[in-house]
């Protein structure tokens, strides 16, 4: 048995069953390899961001890893931006990377690169293999690595005599890292914090945002009067029908600083204390008002079901009932087609159990407030700011819900960072509607501007963010990609656009002509 | 004036004029800076690998670097590939990435990253700004150091509180580094090794393969008995009608050493030893014969032209005319697509002066071999080996060569990387055809994957290499990014687009259907 099988083998005895790939000849043992394996689903894409995009998706969904293989330096690189936002997620991701043989390294051949240092920005384990014999045992760690709560990002280099040389045996299941759960401490002060008097939030995110932690949430909020929050972008935010109501941070200082201007205390559940997206001329980077008093109960990497329940039974609050939203359906909107009709169109129809992968920019709020008491869904958000993240993570996000619908909000601009996704939607027949808000500009950027205060809202200024000059043809793109696509004008045609597509199968898009 | 201000100025006072954009919020002050600069040319990319590789063509054609504008790490990630190509080439770029507000760094916000880590492996000069007043000064040590031949790569990391605090005034127009001159000892030492006796083979690349350089070896090579080889893949080859010839080594181990196997001797000149592009198992990395004597007359950065002199004046060498190649096209085919007679096709209509960009994989052959007596033009190769170069790079080669037809030969797979190019390529009106030869496969693997001996040919790992599962439709999606598109089936059909796109001028893709 050769390294390359010896590692699938490993692969596979650990639950990892799915391969986001796109290789090269470096790789080829690790494809005869998997073309041979029972066990490892291959999904090829045609770009690597798209394999990287796809496996945050899997593993927000999955709650395990899936492996992606890369064609050395430049095929780690090209992934890599979807790998960032995969570890602001706590997403796990084991990267499989091809590279040259030991002994070719030193020629410096066109494609060699400093692989390990492309892989340790973007990643919390990473690891070059010596020989054919390690490598099952530093797959193994590699996989042990990933599965570290609330998930890691494993980047195992590989190179081809190691994958084609004699090895050793696979190594079989072996247990994952447990979640540590909070000492008493963390319960304790958060206890006397909701007993003082003061006014309290709960800011939560990563595990802290599934169901249950919520709803103990909200048996906390009703025993003490806490207001609880979560972050602007979440790893997999569990909300609609049967769920507590949780209230999302807003993305601009002016809203964040306005919603909690007046707490005195913050309760951190799976995140950190909150701050600006990004840093703007006179403006505060924190969000949370001077003096307020900050207290982790459970960090993104700690049991927080565990500690929000030791916290509802310290306050007695498990005699409360959890206030469950119900459903209630906005109605259609008609007439021109904007961000809020197809928010109310969106939330009439998405089924029960749907995903939602949100990389709406500017044009996503409106789907996300009124869905607030649709039908129960996921929302999954783009936790490393990094646009080219949608389409991809629909992608495997949708492999990882084995039917469930899957709805990709996208504006234009991120679409067009990633777009070959598409094909493997196509490919893989994946029950994926991909709604593209076509404003024809970057337009969160065109409201930067003038909110840095760059002021320079000139026309050579403003083309610089403009996307109209020539106009960008969803459609045709996506028909020539394999996908069904329409294009909706007005919000009668996108309300029937979308409620067919929610009462078909397979992969869609829809560009919504969003008024300039 | 504030330091997105002075850093414009200090570019376009030494020589940059052109930048490829794609920015985000923490750039915008640099897009304002840049709105207001005359001496600037903004070209927004919808991805940044299309910037970088922009860069790179531009670099190539114009011998000077062009600027870039990233957002954050991830927008340095996503152009890393292609400026993993241009670091190859030595091609020169400067690379400039937004980065958090100094003082908002220490909050980890989900756009950051430890941005010098990622910009070290790719590039020659890295630098983070600390000040608004230290930005025009580490601009200008940008500039020098991407200005060192044969080009490199310098990465200015702009944290946005640089860009818009006060700075102090720009620096003005300075002296670049020149090219050193090789010493006599390299000199003598060749020559002396050319009239030892012994076979004698020259091995050129970078600035090597300039027409002048060429047309020097192709002296020396009378005088006594040299052969003159090049690399496989070269920053630029000046070839065909007018020029001297020159062979270029084979990519597979097979071919190339089977060219030199006779060979005693090598002078390297702006490259080293040739070496595989992948180790492949018991095949041997080095492609020159054991035991054989290697002599460097010039490395890439030192001046292969002066050094070329000084050595055919040591031998008396310029007394013998250059065989310049006379003006032969081979005629067109007809019948079934192919390679082979897309090459007529190619080589027949080439205008004089043209610019050819080769990512064609497997399929490029043809066309590199029946153009050796074609109008005379500029051949670009995949310096780096990593796809995703072609259409990006032809966009930055059109741009620097103000007028010249451009053609870009890409394959398939290719293609996708950066299908976004099509998009600017459109927007700037470029004189650029894009030859896209669609075999429907990545073909260079079914190959590789025989060859390495992964010998598992089954469906499913066929499959994994396989792009016909949906087709993809070229024509639908450069229309769907503005740009006009035909597709030809048979040989006459390919002779007709391609005659009439060599007679027209703007963007114009030609998928050309490959038997599969």
């Amino acid at each position: 048995m050769n390294g390359a099988e010896s590692l699938l083998d490993t692969l596979t005895n650990n639950g990892v069953e799915v391969c986001f790939t796109n290789p090269g000849t470096s790789e080829m043992h690790m494809v005869a390899a998997m073309g041979k394996s029972e066990g490892m689903r291959s999904i090829l894409c045609l770009f690597e961001g798209v394999c990287s995009g796809a496996a945050d998706g899997y593993g927000r969904i999955a709650n395990k890893p899936a492996c992606t293989l890369f064609h050395l330096g430049p095929g780690l690189s090209n992934a890599s931006a979807n790998i960032h936002n995969a570890r602001k997620a706590g997403s796990p991701i084991i990267n499989l990377v091809g590279d040259h043989a030991t002994y070719h390294k030193k020629y410096d051949a066109p494609l060699n690169s400093d692989v390990i240092g492309l892989a340790g920005p973007v990643s919390h384990w990473v690891r070059s293999v010596r020989d054919a014999a390690s490598l099952p045992g530093d797959a193994a760690d590699a996989i042990r690595a990933a599965n570290v709560m609330p998930g890691q990002i494993s980047t195992l280099i590989v190179p081809a005599d190691c994958a084609w040389n004699e090895s050793v045996d696979p190594v079989a299941a072996q247990p994952m890292p447990k979640m540590p759960k909070v000492g008493d401490e963390a319960v304790k002060t958060a206890a006397a914090l909701l007993t003082n008097g003061k006014r309290t939030i709960f800011l939560m995110s990563k595990f802290g945002v599934n169901e249950n932690c919520v709803e103990l949430a909200d048996r906390i909020s009703q025993a003490t009067g806490a207001e609880v929050y979560c972050d602007t972008f979440n790893r997999v935010l569990q909300r609609g029908e049967g769920r507590c109501r949780i209230q999302r941070l807003g993305y601009f200082a002016e809203q964040a600083t306005e919603q909690i201007k007046n707490a005195e205390q913050l309760i951190l559940v799976g995140t950190r204390a909150p701050v600006g997206f990004f840093a703007y001329p006179n403006q505060v980077s924190e969000f949370y008002p001077e003096g307020s008093t900050l207290h982790t109960l459970a960090s993104a990497s700690e049991d927080p079901e565990d500690a929000l329940q030791k916290l509802a039974d310290e306050l007695d609050a498990m005699k409360f009932t959890p206030e469950k939203i119900r459903l209630k359906k906005p109605g259609l909107a008609s007439g021109n087609l904007s961000p809020r009709t197809i928010g109310h169109a969106f939330a009439e129809f998405l089924p029960a159990d749907a995903i939602v992968v949100d990389e709406g920019g500017t044009c996503g709020g409106h789907c996300f407030n009124l869905s607030e008491t649709a039908e129960p869904h996921d929302w999954l958000g783009i936790t490393g700011g990094s646009i080219g993240f949608g389409l991809p993570s629909a992608l495997g996000a949708s492999v990882a819900g084995q039917g469930r619908k899957t709805v990709c909000i996208s504006g234009d601009g991120g679409a067009m960072y990633t777009i070959q996704s598409l094909w493997t939607m196509a490919r893989e027949n994946l029950d994926i509607c991909v709604v593209i808000m076509a404003n024809r500009k970057y337009q969160i950027l065109q409201v930067e501007l003038s909110r840095v205060g760059a002021q320079s809202m000139n026309p050579r200024t403003l083309d610089m963010l403009d996307l109209s000059n020539p106009d960008l043809d969803f459609v045709g793109m996506s028909r020539g990609m394999g996908v069904p696509a329409t294009r909706a004008n007005t919000a009668d045609e996108f309300n029937r656009q979308f409620e067919s597509a929610m009462n078909e199968t397979g992969p869609r898009v829809i560009e919504a002509m969003l008024d300039k």
